[in-house]
C-alpha cells in the first residue's frame, strides 16, 4: 500500500473542503449570522491538511487498490469534517446526527435527521445544499478538474469514485474530461438557477434547490421541501432539471460536440427515457381520483417520478399516504433502478439494469435456440465478458448488502415497510422511504446505530460497492 | 418443436396423474365420504390421455428447448386436471381459488386460500398432502423412475425440472437415478411416519404431517397447523424431518454407499447447517422474552427456522404478530436463500446462495490483490464460468421477478409488507408471508388477479424459472 501517496492526497483532499467552506463563512457574514462554525472547521481542516500535504510522495506504483481507498477514504474524511460546521452550530443533537446529515449529503441521498430545517441558520443550509453539489460530480473529479495530477492516480481515483459499470472517458486526458465534466455540471446549475429565478424564487432559494437537484440529492430549505413554493412552474422546472441531472453526462457531451444523432442513439439514455415515460402514465393514471385532476396528477405523478428515478427525493405529495399500493411499487421499483451511468444520480443505474435484462433474455434464448451464440450489444458494441460478470457480481452485491442492511436496522424494531424502504432509499441515495421514515417524515427517530448503519450504506450505494468494501476489508491492510 | 414427442409425454404424465388418484378414491370410500369427485377426475384424465398416449412418436430430436416445455407443460397440466377434485367436492369458491390450491400443493408452497380446513373431506386433504409428495421430488422425475424411457428425453425432462445450479446424477443412468432417488425419499417419509405415530398421532394424521413435510410443502389436516398438536415432541420430530427433507439427496447417497467422509463434508451441505445454527441462536435470542422461557423460545426458534429455510411452512407460533423486527427479518433472509439444491425444498437454493457469496469476495480480493486470479472452487472442483453464469442470471432473474410480482400484486391495493412477503414466500414455495397472509392467516383474500399471478410464481419458482420463461415466450413456438 502506497501510504504516502494516500496521505498526500488526504491532505489535498481536506484543504479542498477548507476552501469549499470559505464561500459558507463569507455568506454567513452576510447574513449577520455567526461565521465561527465555519471558521472552526476551517481551521482545523487547515492545521490537519498542511502536514498531510508535506509528505514526501516518492513515484512508486499506485494501483486500483490504492485508488478504492484513496476514494474511500476521501469521502469518510469529507463527511466526518463536513459535519463539524452542523455540530458546531448547536442545531443538532449529537455528532452522529451531524454525520449522518453529512454523509447524506455529500452522497447526495438527502435523508435528513431534521425536524426543523427553516430554523437553522441561512449559511448551515447553504452548505447542506453544498454538500449536495460537491457529492454529485463527486469529491475527486473536482480534485482532478483542479489539480494538475500524477495522471496514473487520477484514472485509478476517478475510475473509484464514478458511477456506472464502465469508466468512459470524454477525451483522452483525464485532466481534461474532468474539466469538461465541471464545466457541463456548472453550466446545467446555473441555467436551473435562472429558471427558478424567472419563477419569482428567492436567489437564495433558487441556489440551494438548484445545487441539491444537480446532485441529484434533495435537502431543501424549506420544512415542506418543494411543495412549500406551492408553484407549478417551479414543480415543472425542478421536474425537468432532475432528468436532466440523471442522464449520462456524455449525452450532452456528445450533443455539444456536434454528434446529436449518437448521443439520441443512446441506449441507456432511450431507456431512461423509456422508463420515466411509462412510470409517469401508470402512476399518473393510478393517482387521478387522489389528485383532484388529470392535471395536477400528471403534475405531481412527473415530478415525483423524475425526483425518485434521478434518486433526488425532493416531495411535492405525500405519496406514501395519498397514492394507491401500485403506485408505490412503482416508486420502489424507481428507487433501485436509479438514474444514468455518469450522471450524479444513484441506485443500480439504468445501463445496468438494461444489461442485465438483455442478459437474462439472451440466456432464454439461447436454451430455445442453442446453436444462435449471441453478444450482448449495447450502443452497437458488444459487452465485454468480464464487464456483464462486473454487472452481475454489482448487482448481487447490492441486493445482499440491502438485505444485511435490512438485518442490521430490524433491531430497532420497527414496522417492515419503514424498515426495508428506507435501506432501500439509502443504498440508492434517493432519501424519503415508505412508513415513518416517508416523503413528509425523517430519519430522526432510528437508533444511533441504525443511522450508523444506513451512513454505510449510503456510502456504499454512492461509491458503487467496491470502495467501501475493499477499505473495510482486512486483506486490504496486511503487508504481502 | 417435437410437438408428438411433448403430446406423447403429455397423455403419459396425466395418466400418471389419474393412477395417483386411485388411491385417494379407496381412502374416501374407507372413510364413506363421496368418492365422486375423484372418479370424474380420473374418467376425465383417462378420456384425454388415452388418445395422447396413441400419438405415434417418431424418433426424432428431443433438445433442451423440448425438455423445458414438456417439464413446464406437465405441471401446468398436473395442476388443471389436480385442482378437479376440489372443484368438485363442494368446498371452494370457484375453480381459480382450486387451481391456486393445486399449484400451492404441487409447487409444495403451501399457500392455501382455505379458512376452515377441517371442514374438508379427509379424502380431500390427503390429496391436498399427496400434491406435495408428488411435487417435491418432481413430477417427471416420477415419470422417469417408473417408466424405462428414451435416454435422451429422460435426461432433458429431469434437468429442467431439478432444483439447483447443475444436474447431478447418482449414478450414470438416469432411470437408475431416478429410482434411487424415490427409494431414498419414500424411506424418509415412512421414517417420518413411523416417528409421529411414536409421538401418538393418528396413521391419518401422521400420512398427511409426512406427506407435506417430505415435499416440504406446509398444508396441514388441522386449522392451526402443527400447534394444534400442542405436543413438543411433535415439534421436534417435524422440525428434524424439515431439516431432513431440505438437505441435498446426494449427501444421503453418499452416506449410504459408504461415503460418509465426502458426505460430511459438502459445502452445500456444511452452508446450511451453519445458517440454520446462526439463525436458530438468533431468533431464539430475540424471542425468550416473548417465548415466556428459554426451551420453548429454542423450540419454536428450531422450528420456525426450519420450516421457513426448508421452505415447508408449517406454523407453531405466529411470528408475525410476536417476534421482533430482526427475528422477522431472519425469517424473511431464510426465505430467499431455501433450501438445498437436489433437496425437495424451494428458495434460491444455498449452493447458489454460496457461490454468489464466493463470487463477490473473488471479485473484491482481485481488486486488492491483481495478480492472485484464483476459480471458485466448490467441494474441491472449481466451478465453471458458464455455472457461474447461470447462477448469476438465475439470482438476477429471480430478484426481478419477484420485483415485477409485486408491481402486479400491488394492484390489490394491500399494505406493501403483506403483498412483497407473499411474492417472496411463493416464489420461494414457503407459504406463509407477513401482514395478512400471516403464519396464522390464509390467502383468501386475494384478488383472482393476483391469485393467477402468484400462482404462477409458484410455478417459476418450482420450476427454477427457465421453464416457465420459455413456455410462454413467442419465440418458442415460431418456426425455425
Amino acid at each position: 500500500m502506497n501510504y504516502r501517496m494516500i496521505g498526500h492526497t488526504m491532505g489535498l483532499v481536506m484543504l479542498l473542503e477548507a476552501l469549499c467552506l470559505v464561500p459558507m463563512a463569507i455568506v454567513s457574514l452576510l447574513y449577520r449570522e455567526s461565521v465561527l462554525p465555519f471558521l472552526y472547521t476551517i481551521l482545523i481542516l487547515a492545521a490537519l491538511a498542511i502536514p498531510l500535504m508535506l509528505i514526501s510522495q516518492k513515484k512508486r506504483h499506485f494501483l486500483s487498490r490504492e485508488g478504492y481507498v484513496t476514494a474511500a477514504l476521501s469521502w469518510v474524511l469529507f463527511s466526518i469534517f463536513g459535519a463539524l460546521p452542523f455540530l458546531f452550530c448547536g442545531h443538532f443533537n449529537n455528532y452522529i446526527d451531524c454525520l449522518f446529515e453529512a454523509i447524506s449529503g455529500f452522497t447526495t441521498t438527502g435523508a435528513s435527521i431534521l425536524d426543523n430545517i427553516e430554523a437553522l441558520p441561512k449559511g448551515i443550509l447553504l452548505w447542506r445544499s453544498t454538500t449536495h453539489f460537491i457529492g454529485g460530480m463527486g469529491i475527486l473529479v473536482l480534485a482532478t478538474a483542479i489539480m494538475s495530477s500524477d495522471k496514473n492516480r487520477a484514472h485509478y481515483l476517478t475510475k473509484a469514485e464514478m458511477p456506472g459499470p464502465t469508466a468512459d472517458k470524454l477525451v483522452p486526458k483525464l485532466t481534461d474530461s474532468s474539466k469538461i465534466l465541471y464545466m457541463m455540471y456548472v453550466i446545467l446549475t446555473v441555467f436551473e438557477i435562472l429558471a427558478l429565478l424567472i419563477c419569482r424564487l428567492s436567489l437564495y432559494d433558487s441556489v440551494n434547490i438548484a445545487f441539491s437537484t444537480a446532485g441529484t440529492g434533495g435537502f431543501s430549505v424549506m420544512n415542506a421541501s418543494i411543495a412549500a413554493y406551492n408553484s407549478p412552474a417551479v414543480e415543472v422546472v425542478v421536474s425537468v432539471f432532475m432528468l436532466v441531472f440523471a442522464v449520462n453526462f456524455t449525452v450532452y457531451f456528445l450533443f455539444i460536440t456536434g454528434r446529436a444523432k449518437l448521443a439520441a442513439k443512446n441506449e441507456e439514455f432511450r431507456f431512461f427515457i423509456l422508463v420515466v415515460v411509462i412510470s409517469v402514465l401508470i402512476t399518473t393514471a393510478l393517482t387521478i381520483s387522489s389528485a383532484g385532476s388529470f392535471g395536477t396528477a400528471l403534475r405531481q405523478a412527473l415530478f415525483t417520478v423524475a425526483a425518485t428515478i434521478s434518486t433526488t427525493g425532493f416531495v411535492v405529495v405525500d405519496y406514501d399516504t395519498l397514492w394507491p399500493a401500485a403506485a408505490k411499487a412503482v416508486i420502489i421499483l424507481l428507487m433501485l433502478i436509479g438514474a444514468s451511468a455518469g450522471s450524479t444520480g444513484g441506485g443500480i443505474k439504468c445501463s445496468r439494469v438494461l444489461v442485465l435484462i438483455k442478459s437474462v433474455v439472451r440466456e432464454i434464448k439461447h436454451i430455445i435456440h442453442p446453436r444462435a451464440v449471441t453478444a450482448i450489444r449495447i450502443d452497437d458494441s458488444s459487452v465485454a465478458d468480464s464487464t456483464l460478470f462486473g454487472i452481475l457480481h454489482f448487482f448481487a452485491a447490492y441486493i445482499g448488502i440491502s438485505l444485511l442492511g435490512l438485518l442490521l436496522v430490524s433491531v430497532d424494531n420497527h414496522d417492515f415497510t419503514t424498515t426495508f424502504i428506507s435501506v432501500i432509499s439509502c443504498m440508492g441515495n434517493v432519501g424519503p422511504a415508505l412508513g415513518l421514515a416517508g416523503p413528509v417524515c425523517n430519519y430522526a427517530f432510528f437508533s444511533i446505530f441504525s443511522k450508523i448503519v444506513l451512513s454505510l450504506l449510503m456510502l456504499i450505494g454512492r461509491l458503487e460497492i467496491f470502495p467501501i468494501l475493499i477499505l473495510l476489508s482486512p486483506s486490504t491492510w496486511r503487508r504481502n
